[in-house]
């Protein structure tokens, strides 16, 4: 699936920008449209489309799955988490709006998001599905998902990390998301519980092989190649897997859990190599 | 139902507080045991009554219900909000945890809400009741509801307020959250479409009263009476439903919508004497 086509996806359920709440509106759609890289969705679609769904109830849910990694962002560039003023070249979402309506369209973004998924129940879709898939996203964003992530990386930040919890950080914080988007697609295309739960593993082990590459790259790049300051985890004194267990043994680790992945992508019932290709790159690349 | 029943139900819902999330889970627990007349829960309970529902389908989205309306006071209390430190004699969330977990508090109990009413899915309830409620629950909280209310309330702080702008907050800031609360209900015992059409419009109408009560009784209570300052929309020179038109024409105003209010429950397919008292009583308290 082309960006473009991802970008015309979640344009369609972007809010109009009229009316006495027109501020938030804006606000929210400036965050979406700061872009990226649009990894959910595009995971989203293609899982679906691995499971030969069909109709259009997966659309909702990538566009779900873009407000809810926005909102996290803006809410951890805020004053009092990051504080963070630009975020790819462009002003953060509270610095440009102010404060209050930094944290209101973080609010705004994730609840939109569940109204957004909930859409799909009047399309003409299997409403236990969206039910099991709505259930997912909550899930998976939340406590026992990526904000439970957030809350354990916020408060152990300084502190050196014991093995057990920056696995737990690195699961919950970015993996979380990432099964989300690849379970809700193979739910909604009606694939089999055991797919649903391969999927799931599959999107774990890419998620973790892509933030040990995150850690590997930090060490191995220039400033030049990686496109931000490298070696920010060692001035940070950051744990990470690097320096955990050593830049070899996180090579080795990267290079397990691809095979593992890839092995996982062979044994579902469908098939699409688009989507193992996305997957083996993400893990592989270089910046 | 007793506020002891609602308790009991809220209590059952609330994470188990362990853990490497502890802190988040402490919080959310904190806010939520803080307390309140847990209305949001009955009405959901005592529509569900009204209109014969079986089985626990309520009883998730009632403990959801709270933990919205708890994460947007969670919000409300913080410093670039309106930098509360104390709320019903406790210290606010975000005062007591700090503010990075102020914020991830409010952000971890709205998503929970969404996460507990979607576990009615795996009840023994019509999935496509659950995805309605579900969907009525995200709009009426979302930018078309409560949070689009609070947005533009924020906005509007220290203006004079027209009276079209005065009537979007009290709907969307106060209204929403009641009428998703006996919608729900409704929806989740099966009532007709047209019965929760009337639903919504009498949860509007004790929504708008309640709120132009509150108004009244800022100008006529003395702070004894009242339990709070009095005063104080006329010191913050708030506009209010006072202010535009009037003691008299604003206790008009409600017995007006007190008797609409009265006069739906009545034509609705159920009836539930508990239900209306408790209306009736939220319109006409003097405190």
């Amino acid at each position: 699936m082309k960006t473009e086509e991802v970008e015309e996806i979640i344009e369609r359920f972007l809010p109009a920008e009229e009316g006495l709440q027109k501020t938030i509106f804006t606000a929210m759609n400036y965050s979406v449209r700061a872009g990226g890289k649009r990894l959910r969705p595009i995971l989203v679609m293609e899982t679906f489309r691995l499971f030969d769904g069909h109709g259009k109830a997966a659309e909702p849910f990538a566009a779900a799955l873009e407000f809810i990694h926005t909102s996290s962002l803006i809410h951890d560039d805020l004053p009092c988490m990051d504080n963070d003023t630009l975020r790819r070249g462009k002003e953060t979402t509270w610095h440009k709006f102010g404060e209050d309506m930094g944290v209101l369209s973080g609010d705004a973004l994730m609840m939109y998001a569940m109204e957004t998924a909930a859409a799909a129940f009047s399309y003409n879709a299997n409403p236990k599905n969206v039910g099991t898939a709505m259930h997912v996203l909550a899930r998976k964003t939340g406590i026992y998902g990526m904000i439970g992530g957030q809350t354990v990386d916020v408060e152990e930040t300084g502190k050196a990390l014991a093995p057990e919890t920056l696995d737990f950080v690195y699961d919950l914080k970015t993996c979380a998301l990432l099964e989300a988007a690849m379970m809700c697609g193979a739910i909604l295309a009606d694939a089999s519980r055991e797919d649903v739960q391969n999927v799931e593993r599959i999107a774990k082990k890419v998620g973790m092989a892509f933030q040990i590459r995150d850690d590997i790259l930090d060490v191995i790049s220039t400033d030049e190649e990686l496109g931000k300051n490298v070696h920010s985890d060692e001035k940070n004194e950051k744990t990470t897997y690097v320096t955990l267990y050593g830049l070899e043994n996180a090579e080795k680790k990267v290079a397990e859990l691809t095979e593992e992945a890839v092995a996982l992508m062979h044994s579902l019932t469908g098939e699409n190599r688009f989507l193992e290709n996305l997957l083996v790159s993400l893990i592989s690349r270089n910046r």
